[in-house]
């Protein structure tokens, strides 16, 4: 086969895998959320908002990560953390955690293992893998990825967790030990992302970078991650888009 | 969905996920090696037997993990461990590795990265997949075993290198930190192997086994693994037949 990867102008090397941030990126963490929490209001005779919990439960989670970035507390997987959060977003929504079963709470907290993909996310990931290793690089932990990849169908060839690197984005080991998982330098792996600053980390850690604009993660009043705002490698609207840049 | 995962007896759990060995029980890595050494010696005008020579460089595979395993080495991947073994099987046939360009010794240790799978391995795993979890539980670091799936189409969910447990089988920590990968209790994860030495290792440290008879994976000669040794709680001749005792 004559297929010639894409060399990265940035890092000067052929791309050979693809990584794709997750949450806002090939998932649609807002909708899928905000429908189990109102499925379990229902349950639970309680009327409030699901779309404002979700970005209530969501807004937690950089908080929750930057405790372990500042070596605060020691490495702690993205499920606990999400589990912890939830209480927190009960309370805040007048509800008390204690009142509802365990059970319940933990089954809830998976729905971030059930995301739906974003309509253009499974063909685009197809298509890439085709030419390229592709998978994940996220602060999810491996067994959210995989019960989301079984999920929604996403093609991943490998998927390397935050709890096999043992740290968060946008550290630089988040990239550099997913790179080296891969036996790959860093400027043959690209990020794949919807979020500016998680691109600005991974060039800093030497990857090659695309944004993918994904102008409805946070709902139909998002004002950040409109447009790419630095000069990454590709810039796409969709994953078959970033295939066709490729050349996948 | 009706499905009702396997029970193991030994266990008592449902199982969640299948795991396999890979050098053997999915691939056949003696004519995948064998292959490859006969074109480098042609390449070399080198006369020797490319089978001879598989089964020399497998057999330093056990003693090369051992000193890591006794805590003699630090935690060494097992692609740097088949390359110094491949210098010492060359020696060994007479061939000097000082001789040959590191770039072609690379190459040749990639072999390992190329193994072809066993005729009915594709068909098993696909099977197995629609029910439960698939991945490797190998010695094979990531980037081989990743380098495997791509080139065997192997269907895996996951995979989880001995470079992420950092510690390699049959010791308990190989086993049992993949099932904390995976958020699975041992006695949800079924290993699947060609060798009863992995199944004892397996079962001892809680997880469900199956025995998959390769008869050929030694050659035409082979005299150990033929039949169980232990009373597994699946015995199957394919990876198909074991999809049809775990009614997948």
């Amino acid at each position: 086969m004559s297929f010639q990867p894409y060399r990265s102008p940035s890092s000067g090397r052929p791309v050979r895998a693809v990584l794709f941030d997750t949450f806002g990126t090939v998932v649609d963490w807002r909708t899928g959320v905000a429908r189990e929490v109102a499925a379990f209001t229902t349950a639970q005779g309680v009327a409030l908002d699901a779309h404002a919990f979700a970005d209530h439960w969501r807004a937690l989670y950089q908080p929750a990560m930057e405790a372990i970035r500042s070596g605060q507390r020691g490495f702690t997987k993205l499920d606990t953390l999400h589990r912890e959060n939830l209480d927190e977003a009960l309370r805040h929504h007048g509800m008390s955690p204690e009142r509802v079963s365990s059970e319940t709470l933990k089954e809830l907290n998976k729905s971030w293992h059930r995301l739906p993909p974003w309509p253009d996310s499974v063909e685009g990931l197809a298509s890439i893998r085709r030419h390229y290793i592709v998978g994940p690089l996220s602060n999810g932990n491996t067994s959210l990825l995989l019960d989301m990849a079984r999920n929604a169908r996403l093609p991943w060839d490998v998927i390397i967790g935050s709890d096999m690197t043992r740290t968060y984005k946008p550290l630089p080991q988040a990239y550099l030990r997913t790179a080296e998982f891969l036996d790959l330098g860093p400027g043959e792996v690209m990020l794949a992302a919807a979020h500016n600053s998680d691109l600005r980390a991974a060039r800093q850690a030497g990857l090659a970078t695309a944004f993918i604009a994904r102008p409805t993660e946070h709902g139909p009043g998002q004002v950040k991650d409109l447009v790419p705002e630095g000069d990454w490698d590709l810039v796409a609207s969709s994953i078959p888009e970033l295939a066709n840049l490729l050349g996948a």
